[in-house]
């Protein structure tokens, strides 16, 4: 929410910030950097989902439909997250997973570019997206043009459908600029499509601004929507009615209750809805955005970088000795909000670092991964980090067997 | 499940399923007789789904994944499912909604009969069915053939990829015999795919039995998952290493966790699973279908028959008079586990119904449909559902607004 729109007079950010905090559960002893992967949860989610299953489901039956208003939740769940992502709020439906959003949007954007030959996109791209995309170029005959991210306006041409980027990269947390590579992909014709999946919630993007034609993005992750909570997706209103998404379902149909033969798209985003959504989710995710409410983005960029950066200057002071790398941009304006370290141990090192209750993840091959939250993660939990860290690498076997059979985050 | 696959000695049937009905929140005052657009909740699910959040989520955070074994729930989830449609467990996995699963299968059938120009469908199937097997023709530039479910055998030939048919008809309850319709096909060399949403858990079939190739089917119906519960998908296991299914994401990968840049599906039904899976709604369906555990499906199937035939004797005998058609089969063998009644007035009806707690659903232009789970609905239900609508057609204006304007129910 841009500050201007606040209702209520702003309070200083820290404040507003540290308020964000308590209203998260963290378990007892557990100091969290995984919320880039897997949001605390909002106390306030426990009750709300216990009345929508309870109440809505249990007692309202099939009239919550109508009287619990299960209808519009994609859409008023989408509008929340729009406010997030630099959207109006109309062009955002939140629903199904992000790897079927992807597929839904990408093909619109073939489509919509018939003729072009390939899409681009990063080769360093979380791997599910790259799937969906090898799945997309499949169905129409494509190719598809892998290259590192800041290759990718090296390769645009006259026959280049779509670009798809992620802004925020899963393991790097590198920002590729969104207004650039928009105007790029444009410029030769193209149109782009961002995952927004480490992006909403804790760095600011302007979609609407920057002219983007699509994006995708999941929401358990910043948006503390819970495991496996539903995703959402953006489609720019000039596009919207000119789409044919491939997941026709009659939740997107215009008229969804004629039950007609024929399908005949919702004007708008309501479109790309495909089946029954799901409603239990859709809830609590909506329910746990409205800690959203009344946080300045820019104040929450602020934290952000802050945390970030104290981290990587603790590492820098306190742990080069022991052979840590950096693999996150030392330039703020070009960092999201988790950094990765690399290290030859990365994997015993996070092992050891859970049995403290210090919670991270890792990544293939050698990326240990801090996501620092800015609505609940402090500079007291960087200070606590970095003393584990150095802790554990003063004498540790690394050679034994725990160290080296990789066990399975996301 | 099959009788003798039952450990506990079986007792008698109607003791059994007299005490499912306990085993569900029937609210007060409400005769509830939707069981066929959005199951009862069970009342186990309010505590299971406040662990899976409190606990789970908010205490365990992603070490869930593990030692909550969200990572198995597609799968767990799956085969409870299949042991209510006669399929090998390790075939079905739980995920996304209907429509896109069953676009996942259409992909995989229509690649597997690559060359065959045809699909044929039921075109009075559910429309969202409908406009998936529209949009699969599209994309691989086939003709959809759409005719009455009983000329279907009548549109097979050697250029036919793939038959797609509901088991139950969502209007009028008709049974399709699996296993001709699939044995027909077969013999036209057309793979067929099943739509079991208004079968699971009211009407037993043998998928695996009948030779069947993919099925699909919803979980908010009689499996009493909740609104927009995770759906289902079946792939025979003959198939399942040759399908080449187009929403590609990394849980169905064969090793996600890899993130590797080229995509190498799982082996079996697992490499159907497309994004993140959705865990809280994932674990109150799971948990809603331990109530099937120990009831044996042809009691099931003999309650939900009687239930059916006491309601169309009585309409005959008590309601005919008020120009109510049955439009479901009078044959039981033919018959699922909803009646619909056809009536001019048939949607105001229904909203005089509600207004006396009596709960069914309205299906364009005139049904009237009353779903029986056999879970849950007795005799009594029965008795008082004639009674009310022998009341509401006695001195009712049906030219008043409120019983013309629609209002739109699932």
């Amino acid at each position: 929410m841009d500050c201007s729109a606040t209702a209520k007079p702003m309070i200083d950010a820290g404040d507003m910030l540290a308020e964000t905090r308590e209203r998260f559960c963290i378990p007892e002893g557990v100091r969290y950097f995984d919320g880039n992967s897997l949001g605390l949860m909002p106390k306030v989610v426990q009750l709300h989902a216990s009345n929508v299953i309870t109440h809505e489901w249990g007692t309202g039956l099939i009239h919550s439909w109508h009287d619990a208003e299960w209808r519009t939740l994609p859409q008023r769940t989408g509008a929340k997250i729009a406010a997030l992502i630099g959207a109006e709020p109309q062009q955002v439906v939140a629903c199904d997973s992000t790897s079927v959003n992807l597929f839904k949007v990408l093909v619109s954007a073939v489509r919509l570019r018939a003729g072009r030959q390939k899409i681009v996109t990063d080769s360093d791209a979380f791997p599910t997206d790259l799937y969906i995309v090898g799945q997309v170029a499949r169905l129409f005959g494509l190719t598809v043009v892998g290259v590192p991210a800041r290759e990718i306006n090296d390769n645009l041409d006259e026959d280049v459908a779509a670009v798809v980027l992620t802004h925020v990269d899963y393991r790097s947390a590198e920002i590729y600029d969104m207004q650039a590579y928009t105007q790029r992909a444009h410029e030769a014709g193209a149109l782009i499509v961002w995952d927004l999946s480490h992006t909403a919630g804790a760095v600011p993007c302007d979609l609407d601004g920057s002219g983007a034609d699509f994006a995708v993005g999941c929401g358990y992750k910043y948006l503390n929507g819970g495991p496996g909570a539903p995703a959402y997706l953006y489609v720019a209103e000039r596009h919207a009615d000119a789409c044919e998404q491939p997941l026709a379902g009659w939740f997107g149909h215009a008229r969804p209750f004629d039950f007609a033969p024929d399908y005949k798209p919702a004007s708008g985003t309501v479109r790309f809805l495909c089946g029954t959504n799901p409603v239990i989710g859709l809830s609590v995710l909506s329910r746990a955005l409205d800690i959203f409410e009344g946080v300045c983005l820019s104040d929450l960029r602020s934290r952000s970088i802050r945390l970030t950066a104290l981290f990587i200057d603790s590492v820098d002071k306190h742990l080069s000795s022991h052979g840590f790398a950096v693999a996150s941009p030392r330039d703020a304006t070009r960092r999201g909000s988790h950094v990765s370290l690399r290290h030859q141990h990365g994997y015993g090192v996070m092992q050891e670092l859970a049995k403290r209750k210090f919670i991270g993840d890792f990544r293939m091959p050698d990326y240990m991964r801090f996501g620092f939250a800015p609505l609940y993660n402090n500079d007291e939990d960087v200070h606590a980090l970095i003393d584990a860290i150095d802790q554990i690498m003063i004498s540790r076997d690394w050679e034994k067997p725990e160290y080296q059979q990789r066990r399975d985050f996301t």
